[in-house]
């Protein structure tokens, strides 16, 4: 029996972990990272230096590669493929290292519930046979570290909020009902589709990390602002992550 | 000068501070707090408690009556009124306790970000002519302990998610363009308004606290269910906070 604890850690201060978070990677009998040496080698390298931070004494730590996702044909085909796949990655590492069952740890960014993947892999293993029990411990989100960094409030008094992606954003535009939305998952400034008049937008990329970098301000103004540095940080440091929210006055 | 640090204390688990909130609260000159006495005391305890629990040191600990809400008239007329009073009472209390300035902690529950009103009412203070920083160190919210407990994901894969309350779904119904939505801030069950076909609910009450209370299932079928149990358990501890996500099947 594999007890599998998905363990949100925030998203690059480890500051930001829970104690509950550091109690149980302590507990745990394998920790599983993904393995480093992709573009964003900061963020694996990151994990291992949560872990050194945080266990009080030796756990067993192993290393995985990342299956490469398909990037032509159809999107959803194509992640589910995937997933597969790194479900396949981690059964192996199940096999090798607890073949009599134990406490597996995921350490998953952000926290395990927003825009990740970790539970529908999760699933995936269960279906598989694995016989697994899941357990989430929240974390902080990107969403939180941006309305803190600004300290803002998420939602206007008593309103809405519409978490969405860039993708959406461009193929739908403004979603309606609501005044705030939070764009994630942008890989090309989406707010370049709207109407910028009586909008304004909070910006923050690397959020919780050394090089945080924020702006903002009205659409018209920042968004230019924003375009110009996204690019120049992203060839600076070879990636980016970054999120945004946008308010809609009310006319 | 007044630094203030509102720091967010998750929903009712103190394993769920995390270690940044806790060093913060130990640089305190001074912790404000809501006086108990309320239905609610239990709130107002588990501050206490917390104190308890994460101060290294002895930190001075002042607390506040809090003020009473007019609940006629206006709602947001109101709810402005409410939050000069606070202010007041806040500025009462620095007055007498850090009259040369220093560094203030409030303790915010879940995340300040997330319908809480202390980000509006720290403005206030400012405007009324405090000199003052402020902070936000961020926290588990309600929406993360519930997608926790129940091991499921916020988002559908690609999808996006609203937030809103009891009174909008209520007034409006289930939102546009969206197929997941979570619900906070609601006094009655407001989804019994929606046509239960199809839609999936996922419902928390007193998360990370000793009583949490879960359901989920078909909403026609669990909905009832929550109902009732709801009552109960209101009944039973004088007072309930529950949050509840619910997902329409694409058909
Ligand atoms: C795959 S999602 C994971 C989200 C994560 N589970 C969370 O709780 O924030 C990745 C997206 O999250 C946002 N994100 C994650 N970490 C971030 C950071 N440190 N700074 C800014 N945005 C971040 C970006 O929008 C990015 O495209
Ligand atoms: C004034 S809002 C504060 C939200 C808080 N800032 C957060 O981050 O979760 C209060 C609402 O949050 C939700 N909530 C807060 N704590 C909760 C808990 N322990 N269990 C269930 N719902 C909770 C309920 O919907 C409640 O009506």
């Amino acid at each position: 029996m594999i007890q599998l604890a998905l363990i949100g850690i925030g998203t690059g201060n480890p500051d930001h972990l829970t104690a509950q978070a550091v109690q149980e990677m302590n507990n745990a009998d394998l920790i599983l990272l993904p393995r480093k040496g992709s573009a964003k080698s900061d963020l694996a390298d990151l994990r291992l230096a949560i872990c050194a931070q945080v266990l009080t004494h030796p756990v067993r730590i192993a290393e995985f590669d990342m299956p490469i996702r398909d990037t032509g044909g159809d999107y959803k085909r194509a992640v589910d493929d995937w997933h597969e796949a790194i479900a396949a990655a981690w059964r192996a590492q199940i096999t090798t290292h607890l073949p009599a069952g134990g406490r597996l740890v995921l350490l998953v960014w952000g926290d395990p519930s927003l825009y990740d993947s970790t539970l529908r892999i999760a699933k995936k293993l269960k279906a598989g046979g694995v016989t697994m029990q899941v357990r989430v411990l929240p974390g902080i989100t990107s969403i939180q570290l941006l309305t803190a960094a600004h300290a803002i409030p998420l939602n206007p008094l008593a309103g809405a909020v519409t978490i969405t992606t860039g993708r959406r954003l461009r193929a739908h535009g403004w979603p309606e009902g609501t005044d705030t939305i939070v764009v994630m998952l942008d890989s090309g400034s989406a707010f370049e589709v709207l109407e910028p008049q009586s909008i304004t937008i909070w910006w923050g990329a690397y959020l919780g990390m050394a090089h945080e970098a924020l702006e903002h301000g009205a659409l018209g103004d920042a968004g230019p602002r924003i375009i110009a540095r996204r690019a120049e940080l992203r060839a600076c440091h070879g990636w980016i992550m970054d999120v945004y929210l946008m308010r809609k006055e009310q006319i």
